[in-house]
């Protein structure tokens, strides 16, 4: 069981080791993506992410049922799930109980047989936010990342396209 | 002697590494607040930490006063600082001169015989903040944890729950 | 060649660090300053710079040009480079191609005889920024510091005046 969690800030190349990783494994990659293209921002982030990859994954868009996604596609290949923290969002906006979800999540990964690699952010590593609702993210955002790493196998820190071991 | 310093950012798992860290030196450990329960918040956070240290510390909330509270504590079990950057703050806000308590800290630790486990907060790794007074935080904070960091024998780097070794 | 990149958060300890890397180089070292000393807060912070460096520097400032610096310093002393991410600022304001001119840079790197020793910040480990602009900065911050991190032949990260090997 091969279950890998990539950490680091906004265009630290996260996304780009995450992918080189799936590859690595046997069998047809499957990219497990929790972004909506909601605005045009996102729109072309998605794309450009898409024309790097290629052709030959298998794509699902998932911004909730992150869960239920690892357990239909498991059997084959690796999966790479981008990102934990948009995961997060997208279950705060709809209200649903992040936490709970979250031991659900750290659950389903120990009972994986085909290997995932995630990528999540690092949201708390500047000045407070004035925001109590931006405060109250990066704190659900912390706890998700240690809860997801004291599962996971592996565990990088990826600062400026390069990887430090962190377990 | 052994004085430690554990950084990170918000939610990282320090506090709770630093309480294993403190745990096992011998002795009864004693849990140095820099907090007070000023608002909601606040109080929340630090009634969940308590609970989650069990009572068999001995418990000193101290805001400003740090360096007595360790010459006060010290001979007996090992001290947890939580945590050097609500500390800094607590100095601006009495307007008391942080860069020169900061040397007094620096000389107090190197003069301990029980062992020091204090938690302190990267904050300098986000966008420049518009704020000049958020600007001037965040870099007393960071001259503080260097100050802090090359008196300490040990200093970690702590994310998603897990330690990369400084030093 | 001696391409060295160090990384890390403000006040981090990174231009102390980056001093003693460039020092190390036999000649007399070069100093490149990406500054201007536009403001009063600006122009205390290179005064205290320049203090703590010494006389023994041959300096030049260069917002915009540093291609053109690298090039005409090369054959003598060691180049420290402070810093990439207000060179970055510089080309933004100046409405420069901000990406081809990391090309540029990452090309004349490899070319160069003599050292160069470059600070840069990361900044993207905050919560996301509600600035479209600041977004885009820190969009931009990352991917120049993946590109010339690319091409260093030493990568650190710099935590609390304390560096980590990256690369």
């Amino acid at each position: 069981m091969d279950i890998i969690l990539l950490t680091g800030g906004a265009r630290s190349g996260k996304s780009l080791r995450a992918e080189v990783r799936t590859r690595a494994f046997p069998g047809q990659p499957v990219y497990i993506a929790t972004a909506e293209a909601l605005d045009q921002e996102m729109g072309e982030r998605i794309a450009k992410h898409r024309a790097r990859r290629g052709k030959d994954w298998i794509e699902r868009e998932v911004p909730l049922d992150l869960v239920q996604a690892l357990i239909e596609t498991d059997g084959g290949g690796a999966r790479l799930v981008d990102c934990l923290t948009l995961w997060l969002s997208n279950l705060l906006h709809a209200e649903r109980n992040w936490s709970h979800e979250a031991s659900l999540l750290a659950d389903a990964l120990a009972r994986q047989r085909s290997p995932v690699v995630m990528v999540t952010n690092e949201v708390g590593l500047g000045i407070v936010p004035d925001n109590a609702l931006a405060r109250a993210f990066r704190d659900a955002a912390g706890i998700l990342n240690q809860t997801i790493a004291s599962v996971a196998d592996e565990v990088e820190f990826v600062v400026a396209g390069l990887p430090m071991k962190l377990k």
